[in-house]
């Protein structure tokens, strides 16, 4: 066996799906996905359900942080409640997150630029109404349930996300 | 070895524990399962908290989605919070989900026709308040912690939703 | 090779990322890692993102149920928006969930002396507003996302929760 093939044989994979589209649950995989890269992991991302609106140029530079619904932001529910606040909590969060990791675009583009395979899922992609030509660049394809079955039993970590 | 004992041994397992009773994240894992069972996988659920709501007799077919905490629904939180927004919310993203896969109660049919086996969580049916008479009768068995980890050791796909 | 080399290869492996900080999936996760450590399986506990607040001397002892947001609590979200209804559906759910489980504090502390890892996630530290002072007593030590990531390539159940 040639020592390409060795080392072939030897990567780890990791697969993620990315059902959430909300900003505090973006960042786990993109930075999960960013660190297996640089260690020098195969890694598939495959963006289905909520998870998609973080692949649609209409939508990827407007995530959201819910303002009611979740304990541990320090605001409480009917706060929450009022007109822009939803805004407002998610000010609060990107403030919070850039003093840590860029923003979900450029986290993408970094994750593209590391060799991270972006995948659409497509059967839900109807159900998010996003159509082909919405899709960002960095997605490289777009496949149905079975495929991504595929991808995970190959992967030595799988997580839904 | 046997033809027989060979294609047993080389069969694929997913494994996924279903712990959310929302509109929306019952989904992923029917559709996961169902399209695992087409591939030739074994599959099994594994219902807890929350997700006992999707084996409940009582609650299968009201599902809900929840209107405030998603910013990914198109609607302020100020709107879900008027009464009656919960079923409305809940009646838009059914009229979304029908055109591309059939109810949860049918999804659960045909996962269980595929012979994707159904658990019912022990330790939490309790806590949900759920009994054994109350469960669907597509339920398998109602198991523990334990047998769900050893099921998920075998797996080769292994997930949390 | 000795019996206890055999022993020590043979042994499951469970890793969980903890990522949220909510009463209702603080308890999947720590009741899962106690289930596995008592069958013998070496647990890894990797707390990120909202489940810091779970190793926060300051928060474990407040985690909190979101009255909103959750479809499945027998609480209309207009109701849930009242101050005080945070308060009110974390009584619920911990009059509920004490029948059957500890508290969170003890749960963590049983896990801990069944032999649980407990990690405490090094790049969501600053993020989550905890510093190293204010973790609990059983954090073994604070990781990075690749270090998360090698134990996860060795585990037999990889979970993110």
């Amino acid at each position: 066996m040639s020592k390409n093939n060795k080392k072939k044989i030897d990567t780890k994979k990791l697969v993620i799906v990315i059902s959430k589209g909300t900003l505090d649950m973006a960042y786990p995989p993109l930075i999960l996905a960013t660190s297996a890269a640089a260690m020098g992991m195969e890694v598939d991302l495959y963006f289905t359900f909520w998870g998609l609106d973080l692949l649609n140029k209409n939508k990827i530079n407007s995530i959201k942080m819910a303002p009611v619904g979740n304990p541990g932001l320090p605001m409480p529910n009917i706060v929450g409640m009022i007109p822009g606040m939803t805004n407002m909590a998610t000010s609060m969060m990107k403030g919070r997150i850039k003093k840590y990791w860029p923003t979900i675009p450029k986290m993408m583009k970094s994750a593209k630029d590391a060799g991270v395979r972006i995948h659409a899922c497509s059967p839900t992609m109807g159900l998010m109404k996003v159509n082909e030509k919405e899709l960002i660049p960095e997605v490289n394809d777009i496949i149905g349930a079975s495929t991504y079955l595929d991808l995970a039993i190959d992967a030595d970590v799988s997580l839904f996300i």
